[in-house]
């Protein structure tokens, strides 16, 4: 591996974190919250130092493998994750290292997950601080950093990849580092638009911007106790219910919209099948809930948020879903593992994913049929080849394993099988809630330590898409000279 | 499709499954249940003639398909379940047609579920046919019909391949028809020892009986409502658990004991897997339920008997797992999962696809690390290629997308979480016993008639292996003359 490289990327991503926590810092000044911003300077002082002690030199070899994207990658995300819980720590607001350390992996993974048993009673600076995470993780650091730094395609192609969710990676631009600018303008773009329409709908500046950060980002952190539902106002519902599916959608659709090639943004395979998701599941869902509320349309409206919610992973709740009747718990349990589109902020499986499961399922059943039948799996109109296939089915397996095996650790603690199932699943697919202990009206906060950990590994494990965390696990991915040099 | 021969051979499967039915109506002639004999009758007379009526002549053309196979291998099942649930009907000791079938269809897949909250009530004639089912599903009745009838190899093999559980079919001779033979005896040799140790115990014949085939077929119906609880007896309990472990090991490892090969019987991966993950549940979940028993050796015995019961999908009980502490319960529902060895008559994904799972998905993270690393999975010393690893890879999909299916279904009858969940696990598996409704103690009569149909599918597409009973639903595979004709 190459050390002095991988300091030296880490170095510029203090820095970065280090701007990017100024920006709690003045919010939780304007609030007048003086002991919050003393909490940011400690970590801000470290991260400059830190930065500027790795990346005071640039390494003269440059070159980072494919192996050495997901290791910094999995290191980033592990640190920022660390550095940015410290203010919690320091401020005393979360006492505990590892619900901190929970706390600030759930808001980078956008997750959404919660230790905390009363959000309202959080400093102003602090709530800024783990909902921006959201919208810092939702497009990825790395990515921010390409749009940014001076980097090389061919460096910059491996943290990408170990960043940017889904199957394969589209390059939207033949440049790298413009296609990752193209990304955060439209992302920076449809935050400000919704923080416009939710402030103009009425809501406060500071929680029109949380809510924002948490939508942008389909992360789902709220500074209300009953996150959206709080409000109850059918606007707000309809407008963050909308914004959610927005951003769960493929980016690159977003571009080809810039440049008009509408047919090509709206005969995405890709966005028929997710929507028509949503419109089945929220359809069904009204027709199971319809009982429950006044009128269908009440109905209709809380079952679509809730769809748009979990599908997209963000988490947000306008009603308590947990006590909706079984079927429809079981669609959202369904939803949470297929997640949204590939390209966009939303954790789970991805849509694409699941597409290329159902068609590569129908070809070796008809291979099995007719055995001179040939058909090629097609996916968005082009062939699929083997490779992205068995990538799709190896990515199925190791995500099945390690949900197996976290159910089995976190069932130790000992909670109802629920709880338990739910809570991994809801970390995993980076959702936030799960059922019962840990539905939208409860909390992690019960949890052993080593369950928050080995959680907090399956949020980051999730985001990440697997390999960059097992790579850290990997002996021979340490050693200096591996037996594979070139990549 | 070539119907005449499927018509052919469906007609001499009739004639078995004629022969077989007189097995429980001289077992109910012997207990004086007289009209339980008559109940018998007219299935048998159905059987008889319809038999006589399909395979009077020997067809031209007597080539069979890959897909015929297929579509043979479902058929038969589910007309033999549907004659098989007959005598229930007419003796009228189960009143509905789904029932009876969902009875039928668990006793011939080796599931062990049931519909009866009575058990103890019903006739011997009766409680016998179920159980005998599961002597007759555990090793396949194709594959007796393989070692009776006389067939080519060709031929054969697409049939043989249809029913023997697996991702690869080992043939043991170069024969087909002399492994059928073999297995076979192996199979009976065994049930019978089983008879006799039982009965060496002081346990009456007729439940030694109902017990071996259960174990045998790893199917779990009993005669008594506590299970092999009901007894109360330690020697029963260890014998049972030791012969679900032995009914649970791949059938050509007995083979290779007979030919004396020990190395080739004992070195087996599969093998040592599987002990490995026995050992492991059996001492986890000691340690987790110790204290609920007067001593260790009492915990440890139980636990024993119920991880060698939920790994070999046999599903008999001596406690009521239901009630054990989470991590137990979680450890039990993964073994669901699991399954034992290919090649033997437990259901599950089967260990074999689980360590190609582990082995692939290492290979996978190996070639991103390293990309010159050379790694070929190789399993039981062999390399695997690349068709039965896509196939590994392709039927775990289908089985997952099925079981989601599945658990959206069955939802709508709104029982809880933990019920349907563990109620479709339980039968696509062919396990039996699931958690709460559907626990050891408990059953499936509660089910609407829809969910019970959903659920005799499952099991069925569990004990075929998924691509049987889809091909059911294939509509290019009924055309008489398809666009691919030769396999």
């Amino acid at each position: 591996m190459n050390y002095k490289m991988v300091g030296f990327v880490l170095g510029r991503i203090f820095f970065i974190e280090a701007v990017l926590m100024l920006c709690p810092a003045l919010c939780a000044a304007l609030y007048g919250e003086w002991n919050v911003v003393l909490a940011f300077a400690w970590p801000v002082l470290a991260l400059v130092l830190l930065g500027l002690l790795l990346s005071r030199r640039t390494p003269r070899n440059t070159t980072i493998y494919a192996r050495d994207g997901l290791v910094i990658a999995a290191l980033v995300w592990v640190l920022m994750a660390a550095f940015g819980a410290m203010p919690f720590l320091i401020s005393g607001e979360i006492p505990s290292v590892f619900d901190a350390f929970f706390e600030m992996v759930s808001g980078f993974t956008t997750t959404g997950s919660t230790i905390l048993t009363d959000v309202e009673s959080m400093s102003r600076g602090l709530l800024f601080w783990r909902s921006f995470a959201h919208w810092i993780g939702g497009m990825g650091v790395l990515v921010f950093a390409m749009a940014i730094l001076p980097m090389t395609d061919g460096r910059a192609m491996h943290l990408m990849r170990a960043e940017v969710p889904g199957p394969t990676v589209g390059k939207i631009s033949s440049k790298l580092r413009d296609s990752a600018k193209i990304l955060y303008q439209i992302y920076f773009v449809l935050t400000v638009i919704e923080v416009v329409i939710l402030c103009l709908g009425g809501m406060p500046l500071f929680d029109a911007l949380i809510h924002s950060f948490g939508t942008a980002g389909t992360g789902g952190f709220s500074n209300k106790a009953l996150s959206v539902g709080a409000y109850n106002n059918p606007f707000f519902e309809v407008v963050i219910g909308v914004f959610m599916l927005l951003f769960g959608i493929n980016f690159n659709l977003y571009y080809f919209l810039l440049l008009r090639h509408f047919k090509e943004a709206f005969c995405s395979e890709e966005l028929k099948v997710y929507l028509g998701i949503v419109a089945f599941s929220t359809l069904t869902i009204t027709a199971n809930i319809a009982s429950l509320y006044d009128n269908v349309g009440t109905a209709l409206r809380t079952a679509f948020f809730q769809v748009a919610s979990i599908v997209t992973t963000t988490g947000y709740a306008t009603a308590d879903f947990n006590l909706w009747p079984n079927y429809a718990r079981t669609v959202l349990v369904i939803l949470t593992f297929i997640g949204a589109c590939a390209g966009s902020t939303a954790g789970g499986l991805k849509v694409s994913r699941i597409i290329i499961f159902f068609k590569a399922a129908r070809q070796d059943l008809n291979k099995m049929l007719h055995s001179h039948a040939v058909t090629t799996v097609r996916f968005e109109g082009k062939p699929l080849d083997e490779k992205t296939l068995r990538g799709v089915h190896n990515y199925f397996n190791i995500y099945m394993l390690i949900f197996a095996l976290s159910v089995l650790f976190v069932s130790l603690d000992g909670f109802d099988p629920i709880t338990t199932f739910t809570a991994v699943a809801t970390c995993f697919n980076n959702v936030g809630p799960g059922l019962e202990l840990v539905g939208p009206m409860g909390s992690f906060a019960e949890f052993s330590d080593l369950a928050k950990l080995l959680l907090s590994f399956d949020m980051l494990a999730g985001r990440l898409e697997l390999y960059p965390m097992l790579a850290l696990f990997s002996p021979r991915i340490w050693r200096r000279r591996g037996n594979a040099m070139h990549a």
